[in-house]
C-alpha cells in the first residue's frame, strides 16, 4: 500500500484513479491548483469547497483515499487575495497546499508568509513548492521565511527536492518531498537518495496533474526501494512519513 | 475522423484525451458544468476563462481539436446569477452548454430561458440538457420555452434524447443529441434510431466527464453505423452534423 504525498487529482481521469488504486497507491495528498490566474479570489473558495466536498468523493469511488489540501499556489495568485487568506483562517483544514514559491515576487512572497502564520496559528501541515527555475535560491528565500516566523518544523514538507537544493534541505529539518517523475527524479535518484540520507524525513510523491501520463511513479519507486534498500526504508517513504506528516 | 459533441473534458486525464484521439475522435466540443453548486457567481466566470484558456490547449497538446461551450447546467445555478448572465451577454461564444433543465424549477426556468434569449440576440448555438428523471415532462416543458421565444431551430441540439422523448423531439425542427453511453443508448440503439428516423438532424455524444471510463463511445457507434447502415449516414451523425451545427 503506497501513499502519493502530492498530486492534483482534479487533472486526472476516473480511469487514472482506478490504476492508481490497482497498483497500490491506496491513498493520496491531492493539492489545490487552479490552471489559469483566476481573475476573482471566490474562485479559490468554491475550488477548495470542489475539492473537499466532491473531488473526495469521486477518488473514494475509484478506490483512492484522498485527503485534500487547499491554499493559493505562486502562479495562481487572485486579485483581492485578502478574501481568501480570511476564508483560510476562519476554517479547519488537513493540510494547505500547494503553497510556496515560483518567482519569489513580493506578491508571492506576501502570500506565502501569511499562508504559513495561518497554518502556524491552527497548526496546520504545509505542503511547500519549490520551482523548477532558480531552484537554489528560491529554496533559500523559503527557508529564510520559515524560519523568520518560527514555523514548525514537523508542520512543513519542502517539495520537489532534487539534487540542485538536496544539500540545503537535509541541513533542516523539515520533512523532504521527492517528486518522481519524467524530468524531476527517476527511482534510481530516489535510491540514491535515501541510502545517502535514510528514510527518517522522505516522502515520495508524483505531482501528477494535469498533462501527465506516469501515474503511478511512487509505486514504481517504492518497488525499486523495497528490492535494493529494503522494506522497512521503503514503507517509510511510500507510506508511513506522508501519515505521520496529514497526522492520519 | 469523428466528433464527440457533447463531453466535459475538464473530467478527463492527459491518457483519456490521448486515447480518444487514437481511436480517431479529433474534435470534441466541451461544455461547462461545475461539480458542486458554486457559492459564487464569479466561479463560474473564471471557469470559463478556465475552459476556453486553458482546457483547449491541454486537449490540443493531446492531439484533440476542443471547441468550449459555455453556460449554467441546472445542477450548478450559483447565487446572484445575474452577474454571469451579464458575462455572457458581454462575450463571444463558439456555443452555450450544458444549458437547460433538470427538475424544472422557477429558478432553472429562469436561467435557461434567459440563457436562449441571449443565444438567441448574439445567435450563438446551444446545446440543452434533458434530465434522466421525468423525462417527457421536463423535455415538453423545454421544447414550450423554445417556442415561446421563438428561437431559431438550428441553434438548439436537445441531447441525452432516447426513447422516452424521442417521438417528442422529432416532430419539432432542431439538432437531435444521442448520448452513447451505459445506461443511456447503445451503439445498437443508434443504428435503430438512425435507421428509422434518418441521419440529417442527429449527432452523437458520449457526455463523459468526471467519473466515466467509457470514452471512446462515439467512435465505437459511428463504426456500427458504417457497417450497418453505410459510410456516409455514420459521417453525418458522428462528424459532420456537429460541425454544421457549431458552424465549423
Amino acid at each position: 500500500m503506497y501513499f502519493d504525498s502530492h498530486l492534483h487529482s482534479e487533472g486526472l481521469g476516473f480511469s487514472d484513479l482506478k490504476k492508481m488504486a490497482e497498483m497500490g497507491i491506496k491513498e493520496v495528498c491531492s493539492l489545490s491548483f487552479y490552471p489559469i490566474k483566476p481573475n476573482f479570489p471566490q474562485t479559490m473558495i468554491d475550488a477548495f469547497r470542489k475539492l473537499i466536498e466532491f473531488e473526495t468523493l469521486r477518488c473514494e469511488a475509484a478506490g483512492v483515499k484522498m485527503y485534500p489540501a487547499v491554499g493559493v499556489h505562486p502562479r495562481c495568485i487572485p486579485p483581492d487575495y485578502d478574501t481568501v487568506l480570511k476564508y483560510l483562517e476562519s476554517g479547519e483544514w488537513r493540510a494547505f497546499g500547494e503553497i510556496g514559491l515560483e518567482v519569489a515576487s513580493d506578491e508571492e512572497v506576501d502570500v506565502l508568509t501569511r499562508q504559513l502564520e495561518i497554518a502556524k496559528k491552527l497548526d496546520v501541515p504545509c505542503i511547500i513548492h519549490t520551482p523548477r527555475s532558480n531552484k537554489r535560491a528560491v529554496t533559500e528565500r523559503i527557508l529564510e521565511i520559515l524560519e523568520k516566523i518560527g514555523f514548525p518544523d514537523e508542520l512543513a514538507v519542502i517539495d520537489h527536492v532534487n539534487f540542485e537544493n538536496l544539500d540545503m534541505v537535509v541541513k533542516k529539518d523539515y520533512w523532504i518531498g521527492l517528486t518522481v517523475q519524467p524530468g524531476k527524479l527517476s527511482p534510481d535518484d530516489v535510491v540514491r537518495i535515501v541510502s545517502e540520507h535514510g528514510a527518517e524525513r522522505f516522502m515520495l510523491n508524483s505531482d501528477v496533474g494535469y498533462r501527465d501520463t506516469e501515474i503511478t511513479t511512487v509505486a514504481v519507486a517504492a518497488k525499486r526501494l523495497e528490492d535494493s534498500v529494503g522494506g522497512d526504508v521503503a514503507r517509510k517513504v511510500a507510506y508511513k512519513n506522508a501519515r505521520e506528516f496529514l497526522r492520519l
